[in-house]
């Protein structure tokens, strides 16, 4: 834990504004991080400095204090006026160093007073001249969902970038082997000023096949099939499905088909099965899963144009994103699609003080809410649950009325059902929300 | 049992020809029904009378045997040429009566010779002139699947019916309560020649709206949201969810909005929730079910122009239906579609000798095989199973072959999650098949 | 539906006391069956004439009406206040017949006044002498649950049955088979009085052995086989599982065992894997599928000294039994047990009035609720609910005390998973409850 | 990635024997680290070396080469006899260090020759003198399990650890707060020369309280309840749940209970409700989830006198423990048992090169093998093949002798139901097992 601490900590002092903070500086947007017991949790603050007095707003919270010299001294109140934590610190090269208390938030030890280490440093501006749009050229590629790597690239809210993908198997554009495999990711992107609690806004510009060739399976995993028929199945001992994308016709077909399959082809569109955030409590989860962070999420409908929402778990969210698919069942039941690496363009975005619970997805024609969980009910759960909820949010219906909504339009995909959490996501059609706005 | 028995026999013995039977009359199409410990069984005979000699087929074993005057005797061999049975009857006024014995077909004494009663009845010939259309007027309606009541109507495969539907609380299209409710079904409809084994292929030529008010419901039903979220939830105590049916518009409204819902409109499609035959083992199942029978499979896409086609389980397939929605979500979230009668147009057709193992259903766009079971796995293990078959079977695609094209353009519907069984339906698109043929 | 009425009416009027009814004979226990649109519900009923003044009470309701000759007329008024029906009708040799309306009870029309028709039986007393011991032997075996077959004997509340059971094959203890199979039943047993909402109680005074011999399985069944392992799996073409029970020493061990089982025993303890009630809205369930009613539980805790409560869904409950184990594992994971048959003593008893939501047992040492339903996690969720119920029903504790009687001692049997539904049991150790008495 | 590997081989280094190794010395127990695209994989190596001659294997390969001065170079050949890699390398301080080309193991390149890096080091030997007993008091504590922080303690197989755990809310048995909480865990331990594909043994020989206080929960976890029933359910705003510990009587009662509760008691029974290794693929899982390396499983029978198996995922093996329980019932089912601190002593053990699929245990009465999944049914596929592969390999019974036995003797505990991940605990007695040794 100690390491992981440090090298967060870090990854935010190389965020923050150098060189020495006279006290009339202290106005302004930072972050704070609180540690205690070894582990970290974040806070968004704002400082107000007249004079030796400090005052502003630590989340919801307020803050009261003085400034005398580099000192820093200062409490914080709930809304509800009960003083949650006090502190003092030291104005440094790289913001504020300091020791204090601070309120439990959360777990069982919920409001107890706890001696806390407190790091806060500026948060930094946005260059001048409005976003920008970067081209990366990935050269690491993470098998995980982590902040323990550092960011491949720091963007700000707004920016944009073009980068592309490796195949599920590590294989590039090029054919050249880049990874092991087990869903290599691209990033993780760093977007500046993003911390827990907020929402990741990802749009997708650009979804694109960036070569001729892919991979396929040809057996349906067998957690999908009536246990009865499994022992009688005849499958090939060797079946060749690799596939030959023609871009220009929008389809794949088969490199090495069989008689029957000669003439069969699939309509090309080409989508992310993998892209998420850093998970929550300093977890590293393999890229084969996914979570309330998104991640292995395998949704055909994760294609160009489409706006995916994701929880911040860690500051700077930390993007990864990956394994490309040519084409997908809704399902994945043959636990590979048409695989194959990708072209993608896209724009971050950032929704602060606002988490959703999980992956959220919209199009020019549906609002979709993810439900990822062991098992197929508790998808249907979650996806059901947070479907009503940006009803009753977004839309402002009761909860009534909301329920109605589900019951006449809602439709259901199932996403993926061969990783290790399923996904079955509840959509309803913009179209039948038009009265609503 | 036994009057279950009494009530079987006496609806075959009333499709049979009457009169008496010289010998010579023998030879053609007959029902066999052997009943052994009280519990019949049925077998699809062809005899053929030459003098006293007497041969045929036994569903798929041979018939070989001596006409004596009104006797006959005969022993039944199976393909591979074992001797699977013998019986002495007696020519009566309503076909054979007799006594012998038979293997054990399934079950923990398969094989096993058994004492047996036999009744042998004439297959009915259709009528002159070509498939029939009737129009039938409902007077008793059963809230349940069975073969213990008396068919409502006897028709012949290739012949329409035209008739209507109550809503599911028993109410016509007049407002008048005919039945308690509990999704009362128009029928049963006897097809005669069907027998166990069979599969019965309703295409439903008219799906529409007979009168302009419908019942929903207001609240998620509990088992659809994440269990944490529910203590939670705020319904109202009431909530109007009357519909009007705007049958030119092709729209659903509430009667009685609140502010928030007063143009909310739902497109109308009016669908069967309901449609099924008996059940197997002579067992009466609540119509609030489904099974591989059918039953309430609440799937929207029931619709006119689509074609269904179900098991046959007893004599006649006896098919009922039920339980009109103007329109429904996905999953019948609500537990109440927008609930209403229906006028209805049918088709029915017959596949002899093959079984469907469950509900298909198919339209212009899909092949869609349904999974009926306990929960959304197993519901989702029986549909890609039966589609699977469906693809080897009806496309003489390999194990490997209909893999990859599941793996590559299967979806999957959730037809209805509220009912005492889940229906998970998985759909294939013609179009991906057009090069199968 | 129609027939289905006429049976229970019949089967009803013979228990009533035959002869003519004198208007001064009108006071004491009745039950009333009233029935709209065919569909039959039942009330129990005191009357008390006074003169030409009648009094009573219709389940929680009371009655006030007059009598005059032999025509009766009166109302039902709810513990509220609120008229929900009146009949007039007449007296006849069986009891009263009549007319009239009554509100609706549950479903979609709740409260609405409907047509009825009204047939009052009176309660049959016990005889004299108290509780009688039947030794029955069983002719017939139904191979479901039902009410729709005549009763093989009638006992009052009190009353003990000596009896046997087939093996699930339909094999006697003299190894001759009386049925095809299928679990067939011994039963229905009608108990005089028992209707809809009351609680049917059965203590197993003697689970036994009554011959030595069984049959048994040699696979497990692949729904409960991780899924990747199915395929790899060697089963033999044949295994004998014939199993030779030896009652003096307890065991039971193979009677042709490979070498390597040659010296493998299993502890003898006799079960009924089936016991169970006729189902609810006149379904006719087939005996290997179990539900509230109880059924094919295949529980290993049904054994002598056990005492069973199961709810009461049609007019003198219809208890049928069968299915004899002389030894299973937890989940009857092969599918078969050691299948044999039993002898079998009961005594029946009725808690009025009181329903049980599914089937409950009890021990020396346990209280057992049984969930049963479509997944392992539903019958988790029952099974837990109706435990909580238990023990804040009967031991009068607050949601949050039986909170922390579950958390600390409950325990859970997986009793069966291989049958058309679960069933898993929740259990409470008496030792942990003997304060709260 | 990168980052990880440092620690990774940093950690080895600190094990490996310092000093300059002369060609002579090669001979003997070597790790040999391959490093492809970033990962790291594992084997075992022994090491000839005959002057200029170096032999030995490689995993179950064999390695053929040559030594010249510093310098070695060899190749490594499938027991097929295909070549599967080839190194050169130099002598070092620490080990050996080199590059070469090694096949794929699993995944979509199987078999791939991929370029690598090799770092071997030697494998320690146990200190003379036996196996040792170490006391080790902890200090830092992980709510996690993984390979990514430094080992607390390093012991060699055999040894045996007297340590302590927190509470699952941070508490020591002062009742002094060590760590925020969420089931903070001791260790990791660090077993010499495990490696993954091993089996670790583990055995608890002393589980006790050191404490007289606990905390526990008091509402039954939504997901266990009837959905239907929730909404209605009246629980407390506030329920005491603080516990008692009287150790010597052997029971916990609640320290301030309500009048009905007063006088109950639950017997004390300490148990480990953490215990796992470092998780596969470099995950870091948080301490509430659990999976094949163990963690959170929160099993009643994890006491003393208890043997645990777990897979090997990551060098040393990195065990974890925490979360103790004075006593739970089945499932955890109001998410806190009696949550206490505990003092644990256990002794370590190595199966070298047999890996187990998943936890299993063992005590003087049962075969326990436990299936962690996202739902109850996988968890039961799980346990049941895991249980099934015990007997077949341990007890050498053939498939259908294994189903024997488990159709008449196993049994199931729900061991957890309320955290990330389900634990199924299937069950064999060894009583059963008697005949086959």
């Amino acid at each position: 834990m100690r390491i992981h601490t440090i090298l967060v900590t870090a990854v935010i002092g190389l965020g923050a504004i150098a060189g020495p903070c006279a006290a009339a500086d202290l106005s302004g947007n930072w972050t704070a991080q609180v540690t205690r017991y070894g582990q970290p949790q974040y806070w968004r603050v704002i400082l107000r400095a007249e004079g030796s007095k400090l005052s502003g707003t630590w989340n919801e919270s307020t803050i009261a204090g003085t400034i005398t010299g580099d000192r820093v001294e200062f409490s914080v109140k709930e809304p509800g006026g009960r003083q949650s934590g006090s502190f003092t610190g030291e104005v440094t090269a790289t913001g504020i160093s300091g020791q204090g208390k601070l309120a439990a938030r959360g777990g069982g030890a919920q409001g107890e007073l706890q001696p806390a280490t407190l790091t806060m440093t500026r948060v930094p501006n946005p260059p001048a001249g409005g976003p920008k749009t970067w081209d990366f050229e990935p050269k690491d590629f993470y098998s995980f969902y982590s902040s323990s790597v550092p960011p491949a690239l720091r963007v700000f809210p707004g920016d944009t970038v073009r980068t592309w993908t490796l195949d599920d198997n590590g294989i590039d554009s090029k054919l050249v082997r880049r990874s092991p495999g087990g869903n290599p990711q691209t990033g993780p992107f760093y977007v500046e000023s993003a911390l827990p609690g907020d929402t990741l806004v990802v749009k997708l510009n650009r979804v694109r096949l960036n070569r001729d060739s892919a991979q396929g399976a040809a057996r349906v995993k067998a957690n999908l099939l009536d246990p009865a028929a499994i022992a009688g199945m005849k499958y090939a001992d060797r079946f060749d499905v690799e596939w030959k994308l023609d871009g220009g016709k929008g389809v794949a077909r088969l490199a090495h088909p069989t008689e029957r399959m000669k003439d069969y082809t699939v309509p090309v569109k080409p989508m992310l099965g993998c892209i998420g955030t850093a998970p929550p409590n300093g977890q590293t989860i393999r890229a084969l899963d996914l979570g309330a962070f998104g991640g292995n999420m395998d949704y055909n409908q994760m294609v160009e144009g489409a706006t995916l929402y994701l929880p911040v778990f860690q500051p700077g969210a930390m993007l990864f994103l990956g394994d490309g698919h040519a084409a997908m069942g809704d399902g994945e039941v043959t636990f590979s699609a048409v695989e194959t690496s990708l072209d993608v363009e896209f724009t971050v975005d950032l929704v602060k003080g606002a988490a959703t619970a999980g992956p959220r997805l919209e199009n020019n024609e549906y609002l979709m809410a993810m439900g990822v969980a062991g098992s197929l009910m508790e998808s249907v759960q979650i996806a059901t649950s947070q479907m009503a909820n940006w009803l009753k949010r977004d839309y402002r219906l009761s909860e009534n009325e909301a329920a109605v909504v589900l019951g006449t339009v809602a439709k259901y995909d199932i996403a993926e059902m061969v990783d290790p959490h399923y996904n079955v996501v509840a959509k309803v059609p913009k179209s039948a929300l038009a009265s609503f706005k």
